[in-house]
């Protein structure tokens, strides 16, 4: 059900006269997503606020998601990167706009900051302030890396300016450590652009958004474009265009990107005595205030409310910040506006294939304690029937008892967005796996399937809540067998030549099952298995009907085959 | 807030166990979405029901949304219209599966249907009848229509065969009568084909399930490609491959294809005494049930309880059918299980073009006496700065006070698709556009915006709810200016030269308003208008503020002008 804030006036703020305006001064201390989108708002509020904003970059209005993409080419000119000007901003918005500004220091009590543009050192005056200085690169403590001048971040244009230098310089290969967004961003446009590029991560697998089966398929598509992964290494050392790798390899780098996370950029908030609690975030309450008095603060430095944990976690994405930076602007002008927290939700492109996740994922929700069941499908982009559709897998987390909704993954070449951004509403709205067959999906066949993805993975989950359908994990299935389970492929014998074989499974193909029911024990746990999981689970129907104890192999061949293409048997020539 | 339906056993149905099946026997009378999807549910659920499917045409199964795309050959093969055989059902499912049998009698009180088949008649007993016989074309009368051996409807492969044979004789005009999402996709694909193509459509707009202005977006584009469009036009008299149409023209037409709609075909029910109501729709309650005891209904046929009317309508399309074939057969097994009502989602392709709507348009919200607000905004498919993408216009429609969602429109070539999946489940969920801003939806360059349109539609709508903003619509705007208000134009003077003047504006830039204040009336009320709208809310706040009476012109000249293209005044060369 929906929630209409009520307009009212908070005591505290009351003296503030939205429709009105106010003469007080707002300085905001770093400007991009969530600065910008307050001093605009401030603006069209009032026209008689004066606003202020201190950068201590030289552009206070830039794309940062796109400077990978200026890498390559593909985002050609570097004017595109920048979205505001300053001389602009001050004739559409009034807004007193400095660049190359560093606040270096902040006295709440007195209202005050003190700023260093160009040398000379100012301090200002504020009736309210908003800190918006966002989050920078994470910087891993790895030998040589401080002294090499070929190691780089990819933050800020000054950053992809570096970077360019050296690219035109002709550098042939790269080295890129970290594989979240931005690394496999950078990866996949040093690709593009020519170098030989590897891709080092500590983890067992990239995208530390998604879960590893998901991100696996990622993985094998990145692979397929000639990019080097190097999974579970770190890099020991840095020296002279060379990496010394934890697995002992010796890695040529013309340029090294570091892209292992980012951290709130807060020092500054903390030498002011401003709160912050976990990974230096900014700690303020649901109207953005900071435990100063008329300091505010938003974007990827706070601290917000996770909604599914309850937990205060950073979500330092740039939508969020834009939505609080407005919010912050509506708070200080007397609007009854409130954070509301958030879930997350997260999207990447590695070449053709995108993946994008929304909630929770299992690492998450087992770090939090919430027990959760998993459910796998691999449904088509639109109508099979209508060409050009392409594989889209997609993982739906939940409470195996109500199921009520904790994440979603997608991976696909298309139409992961759409799956994804459906999800994230269901699950911010903390709807269950019975809420998603119900919903009403734009079907024609260039655009979807009568059963969307989404309702059919509802169908899947409901079942498992329902008690209809057992399944069994990828990361399971092995030990159960060991364990004396029994497990079935409902495949086409075809299909084993074409595709492989799992490891230990008796072919019966589906439509062979009835007659062939005698081969099958009934004191053992059965496991079906098919190509995508839909053919299994009317095996498991089936043999559940006739009394056998039975489960699916969750997401099947194709899940258990990205997660361990290793361990899948191929027959002859292949 | 999500509900889980807790499985338990209606004392009605008690008798049935579903878990371990029942050997009574389930007729089915008409396969396809709704009569297929609840075969193969309730073979799932239990292997020992008998479960016979009637069907009077040749193919059980068809993708029927595919038949259009056949006809340019974008969908090559004949047998990708065929999703199942009869004999394949029987394999996998152990289904009775009868094409060609027609259902002519029912007699509710014995449990009996009779059936002819290749002119034998049969009578079948049965303990549970499903009806899903589905829609047919309505057929509109038109003086020499029936004589015409040139004249079909476009609903089966039977049809589609027929059209298939005489375009393949060398048809190179064609007629297309109704401008629906079925005539739109005939048009299209006829004109791939290579023939001249006209399309008759008696309304004032294509697309009956868009608003006017939203589906002028598309008219124009489908014009671009070629078509003859002819609106407010009937066709008086079908004869020898002419038309001739209300207003006066002699159309030639080597094939005319008939789409003005469908109604649902219960000519059989209504016949065995099962009540109907409006438009001859089959009524049933929440499980399905109609008014003769075992006898359950779904698909085209059934009339649903539209959830933001409170009315019984006809919704026929495909997802709902296959949502309705699967919960009839749960009903049918003793599951708790209800039809919850729908809003409606209707996505429609024309050329590169797509048009999507959710929810309630304006007609219906008059005809339903519902009072409401819109608000248009032109978006982009995804981040500015990278390349490739596309405008978005998007509509939403709600409650002037609540902000409740009522409906929502999209017209673009990329992700219409997107944002009214996302819109149809808050639409659904009853939503208010004060949660569209909180939409946590995947933001990456090639994907989407740091402030996603809905995100932003739902900015606007909150400001008109909150009383910040105030707007007027396109088809309103000339009498208010014709009435004394004074329309300003904020673009700048190069768009005006490009894009052509809206009549009576005066142009002042964006950017020099401040200090042009004093050439503005303070008593008379104020129009502002940009291209899209974003920019005369700016100006709208700087006037407020400033004291001004002053209106936006929603959707601004983007909108203004897809409506009532005539009317936009061209200086110079143009």
């Amino acid at each position: 059900m929906g929630s209409r804030p009520i307009i009212e006036y908070d005591e505290q703020e009351a003296y503030l006269k939205i429709r009105g305006g106010s003469k007080m001064r707002v300085v905001i201390v770093g400007g991009v997503a969530g600065g910008m989108s307050a001093a605009t708002r401030l603006r069209r509020l009032s026209e008689e606020t004066e606003i202020i904003v201190l950068d201590k970059g030289p552009y206070v209005s830039f794309a940062n998601c796109a400077l990978p993409y200026y890498m390559s080419g593909e985002i050609s000119q570097r004017d595109s990167l920048i979205v505001e000007s300053p001389a602009h901003l001050k004739k559409r918005f009034n807004i007193d706009v400095r660049p190359n500004t560093e606040v270096v220091d902040i006295v709440p009590e007195q209202h005050q900051v003190t700023a260093v543009h160009n040398g000379q050192t100012e301090t200002l005056q504020y009736d309210r302030l908003i800190l918006s200085p966002g989050s920078k690169a994470a910087i891993p403590t790895i030998g040589g890396l401080a002294e090499a001048d070929n190691v780089f971040t990819l933050r800020s244009i000054p950053d992809v300016d570096k970077i360019m230098a050296d690219l035109n310089k002709g550098a042939k290969t790269a080295a890129v450590i970290g594989a979240g967004s931005v690394g496999l961003e950078a990866v996949e446009n040093l690709t593009k652009r020519g170098l030989d590029t590897t891709l080092i991560e500590a983890g067992d697998h990239i995208l530390p958004f998604m879960d590893y089966e998901m991100a696996a398929i990622v993985s094998r598509e990145t692979a397929k474009h000639g990019v080097t992964l190097k999974l579970k290494t770190k890099v020991n050392r840095i020296a002279d265009h060379f990496l010394e790798l934890s697995d002992g390899t010796q890695l040529q780098a013309d340029i090294v990107i570091v892209a292992v996370g980012v951290v709130p950029d807060t020092q500054l908030a903390q030498k002011s005595g401003i709160k912050t609690g976990d990974n230096g975030g900014i700690i303020v309450d649901d109207r953005y205030r900071t435990s100063a008095d008329d300091v505010y603060a938003v974007g990827d430095a706070i601290l917000v409310n996770q909604i599914l944990t309850g937990e205060r976690v950073s979500i330092p994405l740039a939508s969020p910040a834009n939505r609080q930076g407005r919010q912050v602007a509506d708070v200080i002008m007397g609007e009854n506006r409130r954070n509301q927290g958030g879930i997350g939700t997260a999207i990447v492109r590695s070449f053709d294939m995108a993946a994008a996740a929304t909630g929770l994922n299992t690492a998450q929700l087992k770090q939090a304690g919430i027990r959760y069941q998993a459910v796998h499908i691999t449904g088509q982009s639109h109508a099979a029937y209508y060409p050009g559709g392409t594989p889209l897998s997609l993982k739906l987390i939940f409470d195996p008892q109500s199921g009520e909704l904790y994440g979603a993954q997608a991976v696909g070449k298309a139409s992961a967005d759409k799956r994804i951004d459906v999800l994230s509403v269901a699950i911010k709205h903390r709807m269950t796996v019975f809420d998603l067959p119900e919903f009403e999906l734009s079907y024609a066949p260039p655009f979807g399937s009568a059963k969307d993805p989404v309702n059919m993975i509802g169908y899947a989950a409901e079942n498992l809540v329902e008690g209809l359908s057992e399944n069994i994990q990828f990361d399971e299935v092995d030990a159960a067998v060991k364990a004396g389970a029994y497990l079935v492929d409902v495949r086409n014998p075809k299909e084993l030549t074409r595709d492989g074989r799992l490891p230990n499974a008796v072919n019966i193909p589906l439509d062979e099952l009835r007659s062939r029911l005698a081969e099958l024990p009934k004191d053992r746990q059965l496991i079906v298995s098919c190509r995508s999981g839909q053919r299994s689970y009317i095996a498991e129907r089936i043999l559940k009907n006739h009394g056998f104890k039975v489960k699916n192999l969750d997401g099947a061949f194709l899940t258990y085959s990205a997660a361990y293409p290793q361990r899948i048997q191929h027959s002859g020539g292949k």
